[in-house]
């Protein structure tokens, strides 16, 4: 009874209001909070430290394939933003802007930067002169500010914290290769870390970077139907290289551009961990990126012997490596489940004085809700299975509820049904952008990308009724 | 010969100008590199990768010592930067203030962080209302902007990357005893990780913190006899929690507000690590935060049987946990050498085809150019005790260095000798600030701090003539 006013007074249901829903687990599970600058939000240690998981995967993985960090200015001169044309049109209309330094005006007007590709050219132009350099294979852990009007935790902000890859090759072929194989590390973090199934494919022309030849997307289904684009990667041919004047000697003498990428994750995807498995008592998360993986609470604690082996349990699963935390303050046993579900640790340890007479532990699933009771010399050995057994049951509902939401659509009408219903109306398409922006304006959905499965399932475009050419997945977005 | 002419044209030495020598080894060890917005540099992968040694260790110690990440807005209100008046005065003259965001001018104009007291206060007042809240110890990873005339890479910049650890407690000994501990965790990672022994001590009144009650301070010394202080620990009583009204409930009901602390370090430890340990053949790294410990250069490595093996022994260096490179490309060894001294990667391993005939290597120490021959089946073990052991000496000549610089001084003759010699003038002082700014004019040195260790030597001060009751080091700084 406590424990339901809890969950009831603490956050709205995701069937009542999930917009709300979501706000109110960010909040109540500590993840953010806002802070006096609008559009600026406080990352809390608890949010902050699954973001920290999230970089150390990343880091592994671009280490693994060759990529270094570095940093680079936080502003970018408003002269050199101008230089690749596409690119700063793209961007203007969302920069903050530094005018002033000390008590001077300044000459030259200072972007905070929004994405730092002018300034990695800037760079690249000054250290690469020779075949010898390439590739050269960049990455930087960074926020960047984009002056948003409609702000939303992780999802859309003024600032937001994310990694950018700047690549430059001596290949075409080998820059094409990079744009994908950093798509398939980011599509790996969802299935392998944030058990989140990632649809995977090329943006349109009309969707693509400022800038960029071809972009890359992977995209999350969210819960209310709506697509999340959670990470992109980009090709940019060699126009910025000729813009910033980036040369390289080849082997044989002769003078060319180099070839660039970029790509990128920002903590976005703490929005889409947060909706993908949330539930209405709170966070779900995965395993891998939990910052407590197990917390163990005592049961009746006041009773002799239950702190003294609680203590003991948790330093068995500390040592066994698992991030562990011992709630042993005054709170009730309730409110404490409460407390931890709607914070998502994967795993509540239980144990109380008839639990220790049988040499034993309640082990509790934060995903299932599902108990199972495990003898203390198994413990640790159980849990481990359980938290791989957590993962794939996460991913399984999450890849489960995606593929109920791709609905083939042969025409206007079934797109709309499709896009009634939530999730991904996938369509053949002419190609023609004038379709794509009847679509928009008629359903408010965009296109959210080219699947790399292009298997042809009709001949005509449903918007023109012309022949239709590409698969694509449309899909009202965040 | 070659080797040699390598060493030459590469840097500027030591003893014929200082301040070139430090900003050619920082070009040429790939350190860093301007950038085209003045002030701001780039750090380049070998560069950034020890500050990521650095942030390793002191994750570490913060963790241990209770210590949570979190993550704060870059940007402050003007009107909010304003509540506390010491601190806006300290820091306003060196503020980047944005006025634009998108197409329209800000109503309230941010100022991009110089560091982020009043934004940590903005938030405490929020989150914390019951003793049950405190204490709060966050920190938190980032970078800042100072608006510097003149600036020096890693010295003093318009933007920096650093730590700043923000903490509230219930009491006055709580708080205090955080600004000490903090300030130890900072003399530590000088002795054991960047092998640089620190001065600690308290700031006097005219240099402490733009707000602060107390401020501490480690201080290196360099070798052309400045100081350079590397790190600050700051105790604020409950100034900064009254002007931000941020108040707790006592366990008996009573409302009182928190005490402060402040600490930080930044990349300016990348400038003593350099400074410190270099020499003319560039930079001297500390193995515990070298990028590369160990580098394995093939002699003659076209002959049959060499490159193999090379790798073989990068393998197992690698396999046993060292940070290891093996340099296999085209160049000659003299050139590698050379480079790799440049780089200041504490141990060599040489291999080629006679060493190979004798089962053995070749380990060069950097620090002293040392070789030392082992057999293949000893080299690893070898190894790890040869990079203790250059810890250790480099720890000890800089120590070495530090005490023969420390001169007590009894009269202000000897305080013009003492300074001119370099190093630290120790001085017993009135504590009047008339005379400590007598001093800055008449020599330029500054007062460093007062050191832990108050054991007078003298009972008058030299510059007045007055009662002396403080031991203080002056000495001229960066």
């Amino acid at each position: 009874m406590e424990q339901n006013q809890i969950k009831n007074s603490a956050i709205t249901r995701q069937s009542e209001d999930f917009a709300q829903w979501y706000t109110d687990v960010c909040k109540k599970a500590e993840l953010m909070e806002y802070s006096s600058v609008k559009g600026f939000i406080i990352y809390r240690p608890y949010g902050y430290a699954i973001w920290e998981q999230i970089q150390n995967y990343l880091n592994k993985r671009f280490k693994e394939t060759g990529h270094e960090n570095v940093y680079m200015p936080m502003v970018i001169p408003e002269s050199l933003f101008a230089k690749e044309k596409e690119h700063v049109e793209g961007f203007a209309p969302e920069c903050l802007v530094a005018t002033k330094g000390g008590k001077e005006q300044l000459d030259d007007n200072l972007i905070i930067r929004p994405t730092s590709e002018v300034l990695f050219c800037d760079h690249y132009a000054r250290i690469i002169s020779s075949y010898r350099d390439l590739p050269k294979l960049y990455n930087q852990w960074c926020s960047v500010v984009r002056w948003e009007k409609t702000t939303r935790p992780f999802l859309r902000g003024a600032e937001f914290l994310w990694q950018e890859g700047h690549t430059m090759h001596a290949t075409e072929e080998e820059a094409r290769h990079e744009t994908l194989q950093m798509l398939e590390i980011y599509d790996e973090l969802g299935r392998d870390v944030l058990a989140i199934p990632f649809s995977k494919g090329r943006k349109t022309d009309k969707e693509k970077f400022s800038g960029a030849l071809e972009t890359y997307s992977i995209e999350a289904l969210m819960p209310d139907g709506k697509a999340l684009q959670s990470g992109t990667t980009h090709y940019f041919g060699n126009g910025f290289a000729k813009a910033f004047g980036i040369q390289y000697q080849t082997k044989e003498g002769k003078l060319e551009n180099p070839y660039q990428t970029s790509w990128g994750v920002s903590t976005r995807l703490l929005g889409a961990t947060i909706m993908v498995h949330g539930d209405d008592n709170g966070l779900v998360l995965p395993p891998q990126v939990a910052p407590i993986q197990i917390v163990i609470i005592p049961v009746a604690a006041n009773k002799p012997g239950v702190m003294t082996k609680a203590k003991e349990i948790a330093k068995q699963f500390k040592d066994a490596g698992f991030r562990t935390k011992l709630d042993d303050s005054d709170k009730t046993p309730g409110w404490k489940f409460s407390e931890w579900e709607m914070k998502g640790v994967p795993l509540r340890v239980e144990v109380g004085p008839r639990d220790i007479e049988n040499e034993q532990v309640v082990l509790a699933k934060r995903n299932t809700g599902e108990k199972i009771i495990v003898k203390f010399n198994e413990m640790v050995e159980k849990a481990d299975q359980l938290l791989k057994v957590i993962h794939d049951e996460m991913y399984k509902k999450a890849l489960s509820y995606l593929l109920d939401h791709v609905t083939e659509v042969h025409s206007m009408d079934e797109l709309n049904v499709a896009l009634e219903k939530g999730g991904y109306a996938k369509m053949m398409w002419c190609g023609d952008q004038a379709c794509e922006d009847k679509i928009k304006e008629l359903t408010n959905a965009t296109a959210r990308c080219l699947p790399f499965n292009q298997i042809a399932f009709d001949t005509t475009c449903p918007v023109c009724g012309k022949k239709a050419c590409k698969v694509v997945l449309f899909a009202k977005a965040y």
